[in-house]
């Protein structure tokens, strides 16, 4: 049995965290033979650093941040790995590079290429719990590189896959995937189980448990994962291959207020024209997401699509410049999406009308529309969001075990 | 032109220090075509860490205490580089490891045996401004160690032999050498140059400007030290090879407080006594400095020597191992270690005498001596080392230049 882990800032948050943390992973290595734990960076230590980078420089040259960041997992696995060898076992911290990490030379948010297990196994093998700075890695040059955002969770399930664990344990502040978000609906129940690609539409929704790139990636390598809480025993919820599992109908409700819209009316209806506007968005590094087109009347036509809320003035520049004073282009910040997710509805009809039929009843007009095979997705005013998420969550029976 | 910088601990104190290294390193640019500048980790900072580790336990084992210590230095390293690109110059952070700096496996207090200078030249040869993490290298595996107190000192020493640079300044919070410690000795006065041999002399005997293993590695691979304050623009003191130098009869006087003496009496006076103590000593780390045997009376002897004073309870401990409950093993705590240095003393007699009788003069007793070619050391009691400090201070004029 080979067990990963994952803890994150809040779990090592202080010295005191560290300690109920080598306890956790004591307890974990009594029943399991192999242990690599990941740690992220002290929470606060990280945001720290930028800030110091940030005193010096609006925009720090990346190699130097990924010098400097990299600092705040190390220190956190070697406090880990002093706390676990002073309780009797045997532990060893090890930096990206020495746990082989490698990456491409993308500083700052560089992507794991592929992972020389060697030094791991042979301190596992030798019963050692590897304790591992997660959030980064190293080129091929040798250069020290961070994965960005989440980077320690990408870690844990790189190594997961590499060493064929046969779980990946994510540790967080909260116990597991809900319904819903909890501070929203309080009726909101956790999951037990939820499949790769239900979780990768909630998180890209706006649930904040884990990053689609993680998702994605245990997906790709087959890595069960399970994410619970540190600051509890609660069970936490599977996520894994949708075979074999229950399929519920609908697995739960999802919010994103980082959402802006954009519509642009009256612009030339003719071949190409989307290509042109959405190939400028991307060049911009703008993450489009919904995009609706209505048939046009007279050569002309209505496009309809959805920014993150920071991209937005960017947005619009690009289109201006596109489509010049001619057009019409009307953008709204006050807007959310809301998202119905689950497996289940692959198999059943019914579920987008209900979903529809829920928001009419409560007078909320919905705005643009997008659905997958496991997702319906619905852009609604601001204001409506709460009140369409609960509705929502409650037309599913989601409250119900 | 090659220079080598060391900024020490407060140089780099805090983000305004290091905006000032920042100018300083500009400076030095400007006027040398290629630069290497070593940091210490912000003062403060390697402490911290100390204390978080000690948190956890009381001896936390060496790799991951390496690991954790070598952080503060990168983070320093970082920082520097990026203050320094903002200003509009090539600047890189460079890790031990990846300044080719590689030691033996000794952890927490590591050897250098070679550099590997490659990824330095390349960088220098582009015109980069480099910047070095102090105080750390790898192992043959890659492990990452660290280089004992005066770490980074040692780094900078290495680095200019390696570079064959021209020069290696070593910037710390005092204007250089001094006679004798200006906060006992009001008159003590900067020495513009001292040579390897007295400054060895003097920092092992408690002047804490530079550590000696610095000062013996500046000398073995004949690199020209310079030591300086980074707070003001004082020319600092050169330290270099003896010849061609103004002999100074005596450069100064160093006292060293960390001694503490142990004497035995009545032990067996037979052969290999002394080698079966010292070994032991040898065995458990421990250095021992003065070593004293008197003649031995009725088939037992007297044997003195000083250990430092932390190093006390452990060496008592070994020596009633060793010699068992018949012998006496007296300790002293309250000795200091009072000594002239001066390269002139080689071909000048009556240096010593003169210490004596100055010491007599103010009543003060010796209790033991010990000489080299360039040094007298006496072990006083500790009430009066200021008092023969200063005594001594006045008898060899230092204070007149």
């Amino acid at each position: 049995m080979l067990i990963v882990q994952k803890y994150g800032g809040t779990s090592v948050g202080d010295l005191k965290r560290i300690e109920e943390v080598a306890k956790r992973v004591i307890k974990t290595k009594k029943e399991c033979a192999k242990l690599v734990v990941v740690v992220s960076a002290m929470s606060g230590v990280t945001n720290e650093l930028i800030d110091y980078a940030h005193h010096f420089s609006k925009q720090p040259n990346a190699k130097d941040m990924d010098m400097l960041l990299s600092s705040g997992e190390r220190i956190a696995s070697a406090l880990l790995s002093i706390a676990l060898n002073e309780q009797g076992y045997k532990a060893l911290s090890f930096s990206g590079r020495k746990a082989g990490i490698l990456t491409d030379s993308v500083f700052t948010k560089a992507r794991i290429e592929k992972i020389d297990t060697r030094a791991l196994q042979e301190a596992l093998n030798n019963d050692y719990i590897v304790v591992v700075a997660g959030f980064q890695g190293v080129n091929e040059k040798g250069e020290v590189t961070t994965l960005g955002r989440g980077g320690s969770d990408l870690s844990a399930v790189a190594l997961a896959g590499a060493l064929r664990a046969d779980l990946c344990e994510i540790y967080t502040d909260v116990d597991g995937v809900y319904t819903t978000d909890p501070r929203i609906e309080p009726k909101a129940r956790k999951l037990d189980r939820i499949s790769y690609e239900e979780m990768l539409e909630l998180a890209s929704l706006g649930a904040k448990v884990l990053q689609n790139r993680s998702v994605e990636l245990a997906k790709k390598l087959d890595v069960k994962l399970i994410t619970r809480s540190s600051f509890n025993n609660n069970e936490g919820t599977i996520i894994t291959k949708e075979e074999g599992m229950e399929q519920a109908l609908v697995s739960g409700i999802a919010m994103d207020k980082n959402q802006a819209r954009v519509t642009l009316r009256q612009i030339e209806d003719k071949p190409g024209i989307a290509a042109e506007i959405f190939s400028a968005l991307a060049a911009r590094n703008i993450n489009v997401d919904m995009i609706i087109q209505n048939v046009g009347v007279d050569g002309a036509t209505n496009l309809g699509f959805t920014v993150p809320e920071n991209d937005l003035d960017l947005a619009k520049e690009t289109m201006q410049n596109i489509l010049g004073a001619k057009s019409l282009i009307e953008t709204d910040k006050e807007v959310v999406k809301v998202s119905v997710v689950g497996v289940g509805m692959k198999s059943h009809s019914g579920v987008a009308s209900a979903a529809f039929q829920c928001l009419a009843n409560e007078g909320i007009n919905i705005q643009m529309i997008s659905t997958s095979e496991i997702k319906i997705s619905m852009i609604v005013q601001e204001k409506y969001g709460e009140l369409a998420l609960r509705a929502l969550h409650k037309v599913y029976k989601l409250d119900e075990k």
